[in-house]
């Protein structure tokens, strides 16, 4: 069978992948007299006293919200909450069984950003962490920047933060296994969506020299300001995306001499001349899914030296597993009340560095998805990260 | 140590009392390509396309959410969401130890009528069904009541229901054990909330001739029908509620000659010298918790035949236990839309005729709360009415 068939059939045999379980045993009224009434009573008081308390008591402590509207699934587009069903218990069921984090999928069915963040708030009792997820751009800027605002629990869009995150670490390996400086690279970034902006944002903020954008109305370029959303312009302002000296509105003109492609965007917009026309031993990450920008295959024909997408059946995968389960793990492992910038470059230098000098080449950049090591490095790193930052309620 | 002590270990030492569980194995990246993507987008196509194929594909199949605002939590008042917690994890873990049923607790930090309706809509893709629990009356059947016309999935609000269903079960019983018919029975009941609204419906439905009630400002009454919220005012225009002949505005002056006496209100209402005044081989359910209106012993001294309670430790516990998990299991096995009049009394009698001719004795009405054939009996019960009142999607 090919993979549709085998993944219907997998969540068809299961009636979707997870399940509640209870970690105490009911089995006789002494068992109901504590886990419920009369003795949950008692409980109760103690965190209505201090609602800090719920941390000790109750599953808050460990369980994260996995919340969509189903408005950006995949590269599937809008396809509501009830489609976007599958792919959240996805995101849950990795939580647990890569971090040990418990977590639930909840699919909104409201698009309204105002509803989904009074929503979100409503529902912090019993959560310990929000992981937003699959929600367009660039409302999902607006919506995690309120509720990191206004929620005392980590907030974390992982569409935004997630490749970013992982892109960064890639970087970071890229300058200490080829010996050129970030602070020397032109990226070329073609996507300006979540996942593209905070990527130049990370890139920038780990030493990259110059960003370009593209996307589909064309080059971003400061004389267009007017016509862009929030958050283009605020990338400009904060010189996140620089003004690119000559182009005609096209990605093979921002190419021509730039170090690095990243992408972010559609299917085949690379082609080999134009990876031809960088720089020599050019980097190229081209995350399009399923079809990348170019296939790792006509990139390395055309010269490039580092190749990466988004797929598992080739070398350097930039896959979201590297990322989220250790940095939720980490932040709700200090009880941060968010996630910061601090925290997340933490978690990209602890990516980075699960690959030693020796073992990294070019076609090993970023560890494997299921190295084992990656989420409690993570972890570690997020967690230290968050007490130097003092956002965390555990030291 | 005592129940405050072993209670609070018991929610430290597990910090809380549930967890989520993949169904599905991810190992290896084989595993992944089919849980998450690639495989998963598939999933999420045939959902989009027939969103009905949820129930197919997603957990939702087996889905509840225990809804509270912590706003009338057990004997405790407005504790609010966070101290509420404990609770809603306990009948999280009954629905599943008991019924096989997944749950999720879900309190809300909002205590306005039309946000947490408008929440519950917004939350239900992911969810097979809801139960509304510890919400404050008369909100809490404003809400449950928009919320079974507004959604598609059944909502069932416990405190309301939950006793109604095991009190009806046991006057069932009571009827057939001592031969006494409903229809020549005066019931006096103490607590005009959520619980005992739906009791006095309930027993009207079996057949019981005559309810008076009382509550917190005395003896319900039609002349004083302005001064009643609009539960009671419907209760007695619906002839619910009947209008006492002779009293004073006291418990006791109802209580002169009545058959039965069905306490939800405070703890001590009633003394032996009331029992007395009641008629012979009177009976006696005193549900207040954890001290009811009269103990056991002082009502069988005072001469009652028949004596139940919400305790573990006497003889005929009303327990919700005996209700919730069989009635959403029964529901959610033939995907019904809601939970009807019909499917409660249905569930009523499965609890009744539990116990036979030859075991029913007057300290053995109701059956126990870990019968292990309640769960099934109730469930096909419930299934079988809602595919006869056409309200299942499956027949």
């Amino acid at each position: 069978m090919g993979i549709k068939e085998d993944a219907l059939k997998l969540h068809k045999e299961n009636t979707g992948k997870l399940e509640i379980k209870s970690k105490v045993k009911i089995e006789n009224l002494h068992d109901l007299s504590l886990a419920y009434t009369p003795g949950v009573a008692y409980v109760c008081k103690e965190i209505e006293a201090n609602k800090e308390e719920a941390y000790t008591y109750t599953s808050k402590a460990n369980m994260v919200a996995v919340i969509t509207d189903g408005s950006a699934v995949l590269g599937l587009g809008n396809i509501g909450p009830y489609g976007a069903i599958p792919v959240m218990e996805g995101k849950s069921i990795l939580l647990k069984e890569l971090a040990g984090v418990d977590s639930i999928p909840l699919c909104l069915d409201t698009q309204d950003t105002e509803e989904i963040i009074k929503t979100c708030k409503y529902l912090a009792p019993t959560l310990g962490a929000i992981n937003l997820e699959d929600i367009s751009a660039p409302r999902c800027v607006t919506i995690e920047r309120r509720l990191i605002e206004e929620m005392d629990i980590p907030v974390f869009h992982d569409d935004q933060h997630g490749t970013s995150i992982i892109v960064a670490a890639a970087f970071l390996n890229i300058e200490r296994f080829t010996k050129r400086k970030l602070s020397e690279m032109r990226i070329v970034l073609s996507g300006t969506g979540a996942a593209g902006s905070m990527v130049a944002k990370m890139l920038k903020k780990i030493g990259v020299k110059e960003i370009n954008a593209f996307n589909i109305n064309g080059v971003v370029d400061k004389k267009n300001y007017d016509s862009y959303d929030f958050l283009i312009k605020e990338l400009i302002d904060d010189g996140v995306f620089d003004t690119p000296k000559e182009h005609d509105n096209s990605l093979a003109s921002l190419l021509k001499g730039a170090d690095a492609f990243i992408g972010v965007s559609a299917p085949n917009l690379v082609s080999k001349e134009m990876v031809k026309s960088m720089n020599s031993n050019s980097i190229i990450f081209a995350m399009a899914n399923p079809t990348p920008e170019i296939s790792y295959d006509d990139a390395k024909e055309a010269g490039a030296f580092i190749v990466g997408s988004g797929r598992s059946d080739y070398p350097n995968q930039i896959n979201n597993v590297l990322a989220f389960p250790g940095i939720f793990k980490g932040a709700l492992s200090v009880r941060a009340t968010k996630i910061n910038e601090e925290m997340k470059l933490a978690a990209a230098y602890a990516i980075a560095n699960i690959i030693s000098d020796e073992e990294l080449k070019e076609d090993y950049i970023v560890p494997s998805a299921f190295d084992k090591r990656v989420v409690d490095e993570v972890s570690k790193a997020v967690a230290l990260a968050a007490i130097k930052t003092n956002v965390s309620k555990i030291k």
